[in-house]
């Protein structure tokens, strides 16, 4: 449907270099990390093209891989999404978006404002038909094979039904086969229990509806799941509401970031343990590296015409590289086609269900 | 109001010793250990007395200490709640709410099945008046001085509206106040960013509630807060409807266990690591007593008349210890008739204001 990149044979990733925490500095460094690991990226850049032309020209690995996109504004982190979608138009943000809607770009990648690049994807990229919400799916340390799991919507909307459920389970199955090369994956439903009784009225809804299209969707439906099998490995993907998904997440990495802190305490207490630390710290790496949230930097917005990866505000170097990395990934499989015509196919055979429905009450 | 514990001089706890996954032993065990270190406590025990007898004659500090409720009915992990308060008269779970709620004791903890539990409390204990929807408040690992914060709903009820909310604000910074002696608490009220506009209806309006009350019921409203925060210092006590707060302990929790395995793992990688395991293990200890959940074992059942603090079900003797423990602080300070007089008074004032908002209106 939309027309091809500019620079043929390669994976091109938009990239809105400002907004960021950390401003473009480290997004360039970011875009440079994953240019030397990866010679099938290139770049469209978006900002101020003669403050980007000089931090790009200070690294040698991004020579012809970038391309720019002179845009004067910038989205920061305090402006209202309702502001940006109205006076927007000449900012990064709108323009590394704008490459994904006419096909210019594969995909693109912020750093900035979530509530602003949600607003401005919603309007500039459209929703896919048959999306009445869209999410924000992330990854989350598990204790599955993968050693993640999906998890969606931790924030797009802080409201979801059943059929926004059901469609939450569909778009986190098809980013699992295709993110995460998991064929048939499991699909959990995140509620306070796991017997079939609990929680609210449209989670026993949503129950049922995901049940019916697990065959047809290819994913396997293990019901309900608790908070605790987030990190779980009864499910691959994790279905719930954007309230709950974002409180959830956030007291998770709360959590983990207090344990980091103590044990940093723990180990500083005596000579004795800041020896075993220096023992140790091959091993602590290994574990930092297992969690670090660095390593699966990357919301990516599902629902729409067009992979849109949001990055951390605060995310360095390593953090941006595994946010284009991500892109590039869901690129490459085709992801967003697939998506489409999944979501497309699942709304018609709902059609037909409701259909066919009063007949068989008759 | 209540008639005065039997014991004088002591605070009677009411032990439910059935229902846990561990059974009795366990539970007598918890006792003990409280005993030895507390000699104001005395206990009424529930369940068969048969066997009850047997395992605390094993225990010599609980001579003298301990008066026997024969019951032959256990609730069990698998009842639902219903059958319970319909059928359960003869079960050791419903004869340790009556001692409280006819005077024998000050307070009753069980470690079983927390849905029965909580709707045999309501049905034997009834709510406090003005209260609409009672709460379960746990502890939770956090950066603040006291160590922990407060956290409430986290499972009574999967729906809150504002004056629900209102009211958990309330009865949350009554139990921080005698249950961690904060004088003047800060309440944070849960939700997916800290800016006013943000997050559902109900929690826009619960916001201007609370603010309202912070005076009248001293303590410090913080405004909204994140999950982030629930193990953070922003606020001592945190308010958010059961459905969110039972996903996000539970949460929590599991990234917790998560963190704790794989650290496990990291020092047992190498010899070096071993060693390094060995050198640390005092440093690690005192990490692991920081944030054991055994050391803040009992989620208090909050707006009944009486104090009922839930142990985990798979709680060992360290673990019962500590529920009774906070049971027999909250009993000494009096929290149940202070708690009641403040929900009375507030529901007062509220009254007020809706009998003289038209007046101002006019």
């Amino acid at each position: 449907m939309t027309a091809q990149p500019e620079q043929t044979g390669k994976i091109i990733i938009s990239v809105d270099a400002m907004g960021g925490d950390s401003g473009p500095g480290v997004v360039i460094a970011g875009i440079a990390k994953s240019a030397r690991k990866n010679p099938d990226i290139g770049f469209l850049l978006h900002g101020p093209e003669d403050v980007l032309r000089k931090l790009v020209a200070k690294r040698r690995v991004l020579e012809g891989r970038v391309v720019f996109r002179d845009c004067p504004d910038v989205v920061t982190m305090q402006d209202k999404p309702s502001q940006v979608v109205r006076n927007g138009k000449n900012t990064s943000m709108w323009s590394a978006l704008d490459s994904v809607r006419n096909g210019a770009a594969h995909g693109a990648v912020s750093c900035g404002n979530t509530g602003a690049l949600m607003a401005l994807s919603m309007m500039r990229l459209r929703k896919l038909p048959g999306v009445n919400r869209p999410a924000i799916a992330i990854l989350w340390p598990s204790r599955n094979p993968q050693g993640f799991n999906v998890m969606l919507d931790v924030g797009a909307d802080v409201r979801a039904d059943a059929r926004d459920l059901l469609q939450y389970a569909l778009m986190g199955a098809s980013y699992a086969r295709n993110g995460m090369a998991l064929s048939r994956p499991r699909i959990g439903l995140l509620n306070v229990g796991t017997e079939e009784h609990k929680g609210r009225a449209e989670l026993k809804e949503a129950h049922g509806l995901i049940s019916d299209f697990a065959d047809r969707a290819n994913f396997d439906f293990v019901g309900f799941v608790e908070g605790s099998d987030i990190p779980g490995d009864k499910a691959d993907v994790i279905v719930t509401d954007g309230f709950t998904g974002n409180v959830a997440i956030k007291t998770g990495e709360g959590t983990a970031s207090l344990i980091g802190d103590l044990l940093r305490e723990a180990f500083s207490y005596s000579p004795l343990s800041r020896l075993a630390s220096v023992l140790a710290i091959t091993s602590l790496q290994r574990l930092k590296k297992r969690i670090d949230p660095r390593r699966v930097n990357g919301g990516v917005f599902l629902g729409l015409n067009g992979t849109v990866v949001k990055s951390h505000g605060g995310a360095d170097a390593t953090g941006v590289s595994a946010a284009v990395k991500l892109a590039f990934t869901l690129a490459q499989s085709g992801f967003a086609e697939k998506l489409a015509a999944r979501v497309a196919s699942t709304a018609e055979l709902e059609q037909d269900a409701a259909q066919s429905a009063p007949q068989i009450e008759k």
